[in-house]
């Protein structure tokens, strides 16, 4: 009997996710570059449908057609190994699906390439991590709509379910779908960064213990906040150091690493003119994270401002609530705006009311609010903001003191709370409808005669200014 | 006679170099693509020594050994255009300069290919405008250290002179020249931009007229914030429109546009690691005063706070002004960040002090202050951060506290002031010996198995968490 499915790249994902399809009732063909992972899980299959073949050509031989080939190995080079060790065995309209965090411009070569041969290509994105590739991850595949059709009837079963719906829909054309999912990465930079500075202001600020604080963050995980990243984080606060005894989370150094996807982020909305500055500062905190021993040096010669009074514990617990979700809200915006934007720009045709559905389960940003977010871009499915939705513009306008003073006393008591700051400077520049921006432009037509355009009528000008 | 050096480009830019040149008594073979502009410029070429040519072969023939060649065409693929039809003309030894906003990577990719035939390249820096141009700009020559000492004579005397040393030394291999004048822009982006929010803070806030306005700048630029850039914005505010009377500065649109080289220092900054988030602000906002329509609609749906007491003006307008230069010393602190991280990146043994050192002239962010961000870098050369030099120490500390209230006033008032803010959040975090990145990894070694280091021991650990 042939395999409906191989999978390639048997590393902690493409194991976990070879184990879940299997799960489902499919023949899963299994293939690693070196034999050793092959066997390793062979031993642990669990007795599942897993069959493991030990060369390329035999692998392809095993399945049905067309063949369906998911490949999960480390992004960047490996992949394009992966594809011209694959591509002499295949036949057209044979399918083969990269599910690693590739670069989206890399899917779109690749997508180019294999569509020379008549062999689709689909760039799936998958979030989860381990346990969402065994159990249901979020999965956003890109690609033909013709080439999805072929292999939806495994995605959808292996993704996260809610509420009956898989997350996994297709996303759009070549590399959409890896594109979706690094900027959900992005988005997942932001949420982390804003999440830890909440706990800073608790911490710090408010001097809470971490018990105190797991606590608050598990009552907060019961209301509008509801979602995985708070969730795990109340667990992280209340694990014990098996070594000290300590809370587990003070003897963890504070050096955030990062693989890619998160810069990636960034560094697409900036070449294309889109204003994502929360989630690039969740970046640059991470960098700043990196050089810990400047920042220790630097402690002892830079000052902070003279201690403030105590604060009122229930007062400013609330507040940082209200100051959290709105720094989310402003973060899930700016993603979500990266997406229109993108789409627009690489006529994609992304449909964000579906995307925000995906995201609600399996992946790392899952979370209550996407329900919300995808309802706003069901209501209007052109809304240039998630901000301007009614649900969120009556949000923001209840939470934007809480937000205001948390950045304000952050200011004043000297902890550094870069993305409620950027939130909180994102949501009033995009409400300024008259900005200093023209002491910008008048500067640039003093110096370089770049000219401006007036308000009163139409056209660009050039004064001499001197 | 043979031409001392030849320039071929001679748009506004080009131009000007040339008179500037000819002025200094070299004999300037000039030639343009098109002969529109080299017979315009023969036109008014004010007895000066230019010589005009129509034909690339005729202008080369007509240049001294080693022949020297200023390139000034937009950057981009005109600059390589212009070095293929000279190359069939070129020897060995002879030198293309090319003083465009090339990207450095470009230059790189351009001295390889030249080098290949015997002709040397120079990645020439040049910041000035027009004005620049003619009278004096910075230079900053990237290439061989040979071919720049044959050059040196003509580019010094062009440059602007402080204190009689020209601004204008050797920045080092390749592409170091032009990656100086990048990141030189990146820095004018943050200036312009703090500019702009203390303007506004004074306008909004505190509610003064722009002639008031004016004159604070005025009297800024009579101490430390001393700049051409805190200059000119006083020129502007005092400039009226002729057609309406108004202040010139409110009938010019809030759309401020940018030509990429801002741009590019952020993402070379975000590609390596690097926390230029001020800079990276600066673009930001000038990306979201782009999307002014957007702007204006979002106005009326999301609300601002409640208005707040009026501040005293004398209190404020020297805290603004505090704010306003610790904010320049922090942009400027990540800007010679850029160069030092990217110098060892590079291999390319950057002198700060000399780059401050040639700021100080001839350069849009031209400020007194530069000459004591040279003496910090001629004290220490290996400095880490700027902010830790002894007098930016110790001006960070008298500052702060007027920052912070700058700060939390524009938070509380509904003011953006992206730049201002971050300035402090890139204070604090950078004086934060231990922060919240040990939540980060926490997160990411619970979703992903990502691993932490711990602060008491040595290695990587994985924690189980659930």
């Amino acid at each position: 009997m042939l395999n409906s499915i191989g999978v390639i790249g048997l590393g902690v994902m493409g194991r976990n996710i070879a184990m879940n399809m299997a799960s489902h009732d499919e023949n899963v063909a299994i293939y690693n570059y070196t034999p050793d992972l092959t066997e390793q899980l062979v031993t642990n299959r669990e007795g599942l449908p897993l069959h493991p073949y030990y060369d390329v050509e035999a692998f392809v031989r095993s399945l049905e057609r067309p063949r369906k080939i998911f490949v999960m190995v480390t992004a960047g080079s490996a992949i394009d190994s992966v594809i011209d060790s694959l591509i002499p065995h295949l036949e057209t309209g044979d399918i083969i699906m990269d599910g690693g965090n590739s670069h989206f411009l890399d899917t779109e070569r690749r997508f180019d390439q294999l569509n020379e041969h008549g062999i689709e290509y689909i760039g799936v994105g998958v979030s989860g991590g381990e346990v969402g590739a065994r159990t249901g991850p979020a999965i956003m595949p890109g690609g033909t709509k013709e080439a999805y059709d072929q292999v939806a009837p495994i995605l959808t079963k292996i993704a996260a379910q809610v509420n009956g719906d898989p997350c996994c829909v297709y996303i759009g054309p070549k590399g959409a779908g890896h594109f979706v999912k690094m900027v959900h990465n992005g988005i997942e930079y932001a949420d982390m960064q804003l999440i830890a500075e909440a706990y800073s202001f608790l911490r710090v600020r408010l001097g809470l213990d971490v018990e105190e604080i797991a606590d608050i963050f598990s009552s907060w995980n019961d209301g509008e906040l509801k979602s995985y990243l708070i969730e795990i984080t109340a667990d992280i606060l209340r694990k014990k150091d098996d070594e000290t005894g300590l809370p587990l989370i003070d003897v963890i150094l504070d050096q955030a690493g990062q693989k890619g996807t998160g810069k990636w982020t960034s560094l697409q909305s900036i070449d294309n003119g889109i204003a994502s500055s929360i989630i690039t500062e969740a970046l640059f905190a991470r960098y700043l994270s990196a050089v810990k021993a400047e920042r220790v040096a630097a402690a002892s010669v830079l000052g902070g401002p003279e201690a403030r009074p105590a604060l009122d514990k229930d007062v400013w617990i609330e507040r940082i609530r209200q100051a959290l979700y709105m720094g989310k809200i402003a973060a899930y915006a700016q993603g979500f705006t990266q997406y229109r934007t993108s789409s627009e720009l690489y006529d994609w045709n992304l449909r964000l009311e579906e995307i925000a559905l995906i995201f609600r389960g399996g992946c790392i940003i899952r979370a209550e609010f996407l329900n919300v977010i995808s309802e706003a871009f069901a209501t209007d499915a052109s809304l240039d903001n998630l901000m301007l939705a009614p649900y969120f513009a009556d949000k923001v306008q209840a939470y934007q003191t809480s937000l205001r003073q948390v950045v304000a006393e952050g200011a004043l008591t000297g902890l550094a709370s870069p993305c409620l700051s950027t939130s909180l400077t994102y949501y009033d520049s995009y409400r300024t409808a008259n900005s200093n921006a023209n002491i910008l432009q008048a500067q640039r037509d003093y110096f370089g005669a770049h000219t401006y355009a007036r308000t009163d009528r139409e056209g660009m000008f050039h004064t001499e200014w001197q």
